[in-house]
């Protein structure tokens, strides 16, 4: 295993409230709200470790309700629902960031922990709160401005230059809600058929050379692991490929960006995975794009590549348990996610590609293939980084159905 | 990784019945029948390989009823509960070997793939057919010779030297029916409460200086695998330490041996995994002591020390997937076996042993604490042999209450 970083958690005051007080440490029984390929995979982690995952699925056959012993099938903003399912949880967790912060705030008066809680899960939810409080910490973001209507958001473009970028403060993910606008005949765009309660974001364009992704695991105690930066490509909104390490030129540049997803987990108080999305300008700047407070997309290359995978790692952070080794494999790891596509019967496709390739490491979410999502992913580890990108591509594209071959 | 070791598939010729001409190819829906803690570990492989593993499990709160979504409580005696268990199964493998033959040939006989198969199995099955085919193939096992009654054994004691062995054909495991007996007064110990249809076995006792296990893992075709050979520990009759890869002052033994696991895998027609334990002599000669045709304890180093686990590989198998790479890690790798002790709450345990050795890989198996029972295991890999034993007891220990440190 290669350079791995660790740090011991800091001198912290005492809690801020005694709501945690029931809380049994480590936990037992951790409930996930949300039943995606995050939660599936969180399942796989928590076995080794004896925990007891309890999901809440939107249906029944979602990804992670067909692997998971204990399946409640609800409604996450069903706050009755939502307190049935974790009345005998030790702390709850999520696959997802949409649900509601009075939810949150009720399991927490009910004595449940909530990992990460509502108060660092906002800035997942909100990009506004996000953009503000990042800000306030220092952290390198593009030029942002909460823009109230057509007129402003052309005005912040004519000060920062066209194109800009606007997103929805809520409700975005995987590339929606977010409009890269051209010129002032496009400032309307943003505001049509907006939802109530939600604001448009402003922001620079960064007319970035490569995107990277930091990630760090915290404990409630402050004890963290960050891993090796990673590149990734994200294609139409949505992360296709990363590689790891990440090249930097001067590796200092790299300690920093563990360190910048560091103070944010810090200063945030977030508690399991958090995913620093970041923009690399062409003059070398790097600012914060998008955060996440659970298992991400740019962090699967863990599974296969990391001594400690992103999904164990946030189990033993929501349960409190020591964090593992983040140490990066010495070779290159490559994933690839396998996006629906021609062929729909993707474990015989795993047939044909393990086949060519026996080192090739595939994850299916057991979802029914659908254009365009996410089904699968796999990981290539190789000394030549052109190979593993070769060989990811290969057995990513036959099971999109781009290639028969 | 270290030395891997992959065959390609013999010639092989028509097959002996059409019987499996139903079976889908690869299988989607594996039922597996036990719900101990090996099918707990298959589940953790099938998830990423988007396989759909179906439980017949002996109890609801069985180690894999636990965690496996789709499970069913019944009696794998029962035909009518394995037919109908196994009525959406694609194929049916097993977490023990104690489901009767004529059950898995009915499975058979309606067109479910049974792997193994039960003409295989039942060298595992039975010790009397297992030593009489094993000596046919010219494999190397110690004298035996079935004995009807005490009078017959102790002859056969006399010929080749007491002590001798004297195992029940069936029904033994983790050293149970298996008698080391000193003297003649001894001789008729094995046939008390002997059950109808058990034979007595007498074998030569091998002075072993240590045991060993090679593991293969084999797909319907013929396709093969053959793990690193490991160095195991049994304490009364129960694994409860492994050092892999084993140390050899001719490596060409090593390869002999697992062509040994191969030339039975083949012969037999073995489908899945075969683990053969093998005893080494103060000659140096080694003999095969037992067979398995599942996962084996013996092989648990590999979840964390190869590149594909035994219970991958073991599903790769049976649902006929390609096989993965077996190469082992560069380093030492160390299993200990955790058994019931005075500490009950194993997660609680954790969280000290992992404070302690952030790289400890740990399995608990989700089973209620009883003196002497297998409740998990913990790996360790290291460059320095005697720190990885060091490392795996110091967990293991504490684990099982036998120390507080």
């Amino acid at each position: 295993m290669g350079s791995s970083w660790q740090k011991d958690p800091p001198c912290v005051g005492a809690p801020r409230s005694n709501r945690l007080a029931r809380v049994k440490t480590p936990a037992h029984s951790i409930g996930v709200i949300g039943g995606g390929q995050l939660a599936r995979m969180m399942h796989t982690a928590s076995i080794g470790l004896g925990l007891n995952l309890k999901l809440l699925a939107e249906g029944p056959g979602v990804s992670a309700a067909q692997v998971v012993h204990d399946v409640t099938v609800g409604d996450y903003t069903d706050l009755d629902a939502v307190l049935a399912f974790a009345a005998d949880c030790d702390v709850v967790t999520f696959d997802h960031e949409h649900v509601p912060p009075h939810i949150l705030h009720a399991l927490m008066d009910r004595g449940i922990a909530v990992r990460p809680g509502p108060d660092a899960l906002l800035h997942a939810q909100d990009k506004v709160v996000m953009r503000r409080r990042l800000t306030e910490l220092g952290v390198p973001c593009p030029a942002f401005e909460v823009v109230p209507d057509a007129a402003a958001l052309a005005a912040f473009a004519e000060r920062h230059g066209w194109p800009v970028i606007a997103k929805t403060s809520r409700g975005g993910y995987d590339g929606k809600g977010v409009f890269k606008l051209d010129g002032p005949a496009d400032a309307t765009l943003p505001f049509d058929g907006l939802r109530p309660g939600v604001q448009i974001i402003a922001e620079e364009f960064i007319d970035f050379t490569r995107e990277l992704s930091a990630i760090v695991a915290r404990r409630p105690g402050g004890e963290m692991v960050g891993y090796t930066i990673t590149e990734t490509v994200q294609t139409d909104g949505i992360c296709t490929e990363t590689t790891t390490p990440a090249w930097f030129a001067d590796g200092q540049q790299a300690l920093e960006l563990i360190e910048i997803a560091e103070l944010i987990a810090t200063e945030l108080d977030v508690v399991g995975i958090l995913a620093v999305e970041l923009m690399q300008a062409r003059d070398g700047r790097v600012v914060v794009n998008e955060l996440a407070m659970r298992p991400h997309n740019t962090g699967h290359w863990t599974i296969d590549g990391a001594a400690t995978s992103q999904f164990e790692n946030h189990l033993r952070a929501v349960a409190d348990l020591p964090l593992g080794s983040p140490a990066h494999d010495p070779r290159w790891t490559v994933m690839v996610n396998v996006l629906g596509g021609s062929r729909t019967d993707l474990v015989a496709g795993l047939g044909h590609v393990l086949s060519r390739d026996a080192g090739l490491r595939p994850q299916l979410y057991g979802k029914t293939v659908v254009a365009g999502r996410k089904v699968g992913h796999v990981t290539v580890l190789d000394d030549d980084l052109a190979v593993a990108r070769r060989r990811a591509h290969a057995a990513a594209d036959y099971l999109m159905g781009v290639t028969d071959e």
